[in-house]
């Protein structure tokens, strides 16, 4: 039986693509984070905390990238940051071309962190540079602590895993030590923030590696 | 609030790709199907009946895209049909550049018909043109007839419509003709062929009109 690998060639064009727009932004002064994770796991209920809690220490902007709708993009609105909305078209991923189509429409004003809300799902999101400086995935708890077994490129490929919902642990059978194992094994450079968006428990310790890991990045020439 | 679509450049990249590697297929006297559908709606199945009803008159080869694995592509092989296995690199749909690796990897001897059995998803294979002669989507009797108002791109770009498990009519609250109206709302133009690749009911009608469709595209010029 032959089997063969594709999808490098395109992937190849599109990796060259990103590298252009990862420095162009940084001649911009724009750190750009792309959020991947699967639907429903809490990306815009983290992200709105997380802008109201740096408020006055970071100008966060959400590039919001979906299938269809505007609730995400109207729900960060509200809160007065930045805000787009991007239809991806049926596509279940942002590439680089994307992205920069995005970031061309994107009034961002003062915002110097700009967050990729990328289309909710776990597998090609993984797959495609979209020209981000920093990756970035969400589990949430009622997912289960078995993702990495089954989606190991997405945590292979991110900075930081947050495990969001950690208040509803008492309701589901959620090994929280197992998750960090099978993350840590995949990814030893992994950073993991367990949190409650609701509670704010963790929120402190996502948010000042978020900062420490910007400044890192503006000192970098 | 701002909203933009995106993917556009990307697709027309790849329309200009899939436009070549259909003429170059034409020269090379290979018909190419792109075969969609939502995973588990029996594509292996079909293809497996229809290669065996239509032995002595047309000869298919298979090239199976997957995540990964590789137990469809030894199914159709084990029928002693061409077929190689095509690994996706985590990604959920086919696009041109990926068709023309796996051809050029494919053996597919004295095949004539080449059935690309797309990754399993309803979504992205429906976004991306991949050089093929025609499109045809599957959709299973379980799935449920709602699913044209849920993925009216698939119905829109699909030259025939096969309706599968037909046989399991009795266990499900299925209304083929709430599907096929449905269907026909979105693409007039789309053959609707109800089967069962078990009982083999409806399956002379969709192997005739394939055999049509391949002999009105050999005398094209």
């Amino acid at each position: 039986m032959k089997v063969i690998e594709v999808g490098r060639a395109g992937t190849d064009a599109n990796d060259r693509d990103a590298d252009l727009l990862r420095r162009e932004l940084k001649e911009k002064d724009l750190f750009l984070i792309n959020l991947m994770s699967a639907a429903g796991s809490g990306k815009t209920t983290l992200l709105s905390r997380t802008i109201t809690d740096l408020r006055g220490k970071a100008s966060i902007g959400v590039m919001e990238a979906d299938l269809a709708s505007d609730v995400d993009a109207a729900a960060i609105e509200a809160l007065g940051a930045a805000s787009i909305q991007v239809h991806t078209g049926g596509c279940c991923h942002m590439d680089a071309v994307m992205t920069r189509e995005a970031l061309e429409a994107f009034d961002a004003g003062e915002a110097r962190i700009l967050f990729l809300e990328n289309v909710g799902n776990l597998l090609c999101p993984a797959e495609y540079d979209t020209g981000a400086h920093l990756k970035v995935m969400i589990l949430s708890l009622p997912e289960g602590d078995d993702k990495p077994l089954k989606y190991p490129l997405m945590f292979r490929e991110s900075d930081a895993l947050v495990i969001t919902k950690m208040d509803a642990a008492p309701y589901f059978d959620f090994d929280l030590e197992a998750a960090k194992r099978r993350a840590k094994a995949l990814n030893p450079k992994i950073e993991i923030f367990p949190v409650s968006a609701k509670t704010g428990e963790g929120m402190e310790a996502w948010e000042n590696w978020l900062l420490t890991a910007w400044e890192r990045w503006r000192e970098d020439a």
